[in-house]
C-alpha cells in the first residue's frame, strides 16, 4: 500500500496578518498533482487541517473542495483526525455520510481504538487529545501528563491489535526526542507535553502531525508530515512537502512541494539591500529582514518594499544582540536559557533579577502550592 | 408520496436572548417522532436551518444529529435548501457526499433547474435569493424585484419541466398575498420582495419556508411549513408544526407540534398578576407582559419572576396608546402607519413632523437622487 502522508494544512492562517489562503490554494493543487501521479492508495491527514476552530466560509470552501478532488474526483480512501487547531464539532460535521466513500474523520478518544481497515492495513485515528479529557474519559485522577494519557489509550488499543496485519497509527501530538519551532512549541515551558516515541512501537508506522518541520523526528517508523507551507519566519530552512510510506516495499521517501511564495529570512545590512546588492532567489517571497545601519532611514520598509514588495517584517538589527536573536535549538536550550530568550527577543527588554527570581519560582520547581 | 415539509428551524436562534437551543432539540424531537411514525417517504427543509450565517458548534451539532437521525438512522430522502439566514458555503459543506444518501442540498441559483427526482416526483430545490444575485446570474440589468428575479428563474425551469411527472418547488421568499409577523418582515418597507403566488402556478406543489405563519398563505397548493418554534412575541398567536402533503391521495395536512415552552403575551393589570389571579396553561411559558399601574413597583420583574420565572419581558401598559401596540396586521396596514408604530414601539417615542417629512422623502417616493 502507498500512503501519502500530509497534515498541518492550517487552511485560513494568516502571517503577520497576510491572508494565505491563495498560498494554500496554490500548493494543495501541488499536493493533488501529486496524489494524482505518484500511484497512491489512501491518503492521510494528520490534524490541523484548518487554522481556527471557527474557519471562515473561504476557508470552509478550500477545505470541502480539497478533501472532495482527494476522495471523490480522484476515489481516494482518506483518513483524518483533528489537531489542535481544529474544532472537533466542526471537523466532525457530515462525517458519518463520508464514511460511504472511505473518507473517516475522527475527533473523538472515544473512537480511536476502533480501527479504520483500508486493505491489509489497520489504521488507528488518535486525534489530539488534552490531559484532561483523557483524565475524565479514563476516570483516572493520575494521568498528569500526555505521556500518561498516551499510555493509557495505547495500552487499549494494545490489547486488540491484529498482529497480522499492517498496523499504522495517526496521530497529533509533541515526540520528546523531536524539534519543535515557533509555530506550534506550547506555552507552557515544561515538557509535559511530550510523549517518547517508544509509545507507538507497537505500530508498524507512526505518521504525526503537530510539527511542522518533516524532519522533526529521526526515525524509521515515526515521521511528522511537516506542514504544507513555513507558516512562521523560524520555519524559514524547513523543507515543506508531503511523504510517500510504501509499506509493501517499505520505502518511506518525502516529496517536496514548490510553493506560490517561499518565506525568507536575510539578516545583513540596511544599504545593502536597498540597493539591491543581496541577489534573492525570487524577489517575491515572504521576506523578513534583520538590517543593521537602519535607525537613521525615514520609511525604510517602503523603501525595501519597493524591492520586495511582500516583505512582511523589517527589524533593525542590533549588533551585540544578533548572537541572541538566532533561532534557539529546543533540543539543546535549557528552559531558563528559552525563558531568558523569550524575555529579550519577545517582549524586548534585558532580563531583570526578579525574572531569574520568577523563573525559579514558577518554573524550576521551588514554587509549591501546598507551602 | 408523503412529504413531511418543515422549514424555519433557525437552530441557534435566541429569544430576549435567551438561548433556545435546549428547546430547539425538544421539538426537533417530536418532529422527528413525526418523521418516525406518519409514514413519511421523504423530508423537506424549506430554508434557515440555522439563524445566523456561522452556527455555534452546538448548533452545527445540532443540525448534524438532526439531518443524521433523518437522512440515516431513519432512511429517508432530505431535500435542504439555503434560507437568507444561512451561509451558503457553511450549508453546502459535505453536500456532494451527501447525495448518496439521497440527502440534497441546493444553494446555488445555478442548480435549481436541475430536479432532483424521488420516485415519480420532480423537485426543484430554489435557494433564497437576492435581485442583485440574478441579475448577475442572468446578466439582466432590468431584473430590478425578487418577481422579476423568480420569473426568470422559473422560464429556465418551465422550458424543460417534464408534465408526465408531480412537479414540485421548494423555495424560501416572500409570497405577496402573505401576511408576515416581525421574524420575517424585511426592513425594506416597499414590498420588493414580495413574489406572487401565480408565478408558481405550474408546479403541482410549492413548498415554501421564510415566512414563520404556517397559514400565511391561503392556497391548496402553496405552503409555509411555519417555523419550528414562536421565535418572537408577535408570533404568540401562531400554530407550530409542520405539513404532511400526500400527493397521490391529494391531500394536505398541518400537524401541530408541542414545544417545551410555550410562547405568551398577557396585556393586564399588574397587580391582578403580580397576585396570582391570572391563570395560565403553563406558568413556565416565554412569557411577555404589558401591565398596567405598574410605575410605583420596585422591582416589578422579580417579583412576576416568583410566578412566571421565564419571563422574557415585561413593558409598562400606557393605557391611551394600548390599542396602537397590538398585534399590526401587515396586509392591512399602511407604510406610513407602519413606520409610525415603528417610532412609537421600538423607539418609545412620538412621532414629530420631522419624522414624518422624512418618510415622506424617503419612502413615499417624493425624494428624488437627482434632484
Amino acid at each position: 500500500m502507498r500512503i501519502l502522508h500530509t497534515g498541518d494544512w492550517h487552511i485560513g492562517r494568516k502571517m503577520n496578518g497576510l491572508d494565505l489562503i491563495e498560498d494554500q490554494s496554490y500548493i494543495l493543487e501541488q499536493l493533488m498533482h501529486e496524489i494524482e501521479n505518484s500511484d497512491i492508495d489512501l491518503v492521510v491527514v494528520a490534524g490541523d487541517i484548518f487554522d481556527r476552530a471557527n474557519p471562515s466560509r473561504q476557508a470552509l470552501k478550500l477545505a470541502n473542495d480539497t478533501l472532495y478532488r482527494i476522495n471523490i474526483t480522484l476515489g481516494k480512501p482518506l483518513l483524518v483526525i483533528s489537531g489542535n487547531h481544529d474544532s472537533r464539532e466542526r471537523l466532525n460535521y457530515g462525517s458519518e455520510w463520508f464514511k460511504a466513500t472511505d473518507f473517516h474523520i475522527n475527533t473523538s478518544l472515544d473512537q480511536a481504538h476502533i480501527p479504520v481497515t483500508i486493505g491489509d492495513t489497520d489504521f488507528y485515528l488518535l486525534p489530539h487529545i488534552e490531559v484532561l479529557e483523557a483524565r475524565n474519559y479514563f476516570k483516572d485522577e493520575d494521568i498528569v501528563s500526555h505521556q500518561h494519557a498516551y499510555d493509557k489509550i495505547l495500552e487499549k488499543i494494545y490489547g486488540q491489535l491484529d498482529q497480522e496485519k499492517t498496523n499504522i497509527l495517526v496521530g497529533h501530538l509533541y515526540l520528546s526526542d523531536s524539534v519543535a519551532s515557533d509555530s506550534e512549541r506550547p506555552l507552557s515551558m515544561g515538557l509535559s507535553e511530550a510523549v517518547s516515541e517508544e509509545t507507538f512501537s507497537a505500530f508498524d508506522y507512526a505518521l504525526f502531525g503537530h510539527l511542522h518541520h518533516p524532519f522533526a523526528v529521526d526515525s524509521e517508523k515515526s515521521f511528522y508530515s511537516g506542514s504544507l507551507l513555513k507558516y512562521s519566519f523560524s520555519e524559514h530552512k524547513q523543507p515543506k512537502g508531503c511523504r510517500i510510506i510504501d509499506t509493501d516495499k517499505e520505502k518511506v521517501s518525502f516529496i517536496p512541494l514548490e510553493p506560490r511564495h517561499d518565506v525568507v529570512v536575510y539578516t545583513g545590512d540596511y544599504e545593502e539591500v536597498a540597493n539591491g546588492n543581496v541577489s534573492f532567489k525570487d524577489n517575491n517571497a515572504y521576506f523578513k529582514f534583520e538590517l543593521s545601519n537602519m535607525s537613521y532611514v525615514t520609511e525604510p520598509m517602503s523603501k525595501i518594499k519597493m524591492l520586495y514588495p511582500n516583505t512582511l517584517e523589517l527589524k533593525p538589527l542590533i549588533e551585540d544582540r544578533s548572537k541572541e536573536l538566532q533561532t534557539v535549538d529546543m533540543a539543546t536550550t535549557s528552559d531558563e536559557e528559552i525563558y531568558q530568550s523569550f524575555i529579550e527577543t519577545t517582549l524586548d527588554r534585558a532580563v531583570t533579577a526578579f525574572d531569574k527570581t520568577m523563573f525559579k519560582s514558577y518554573f524550576a520547581g521551588e514554587h509549591n502550592e501546598t507551602d
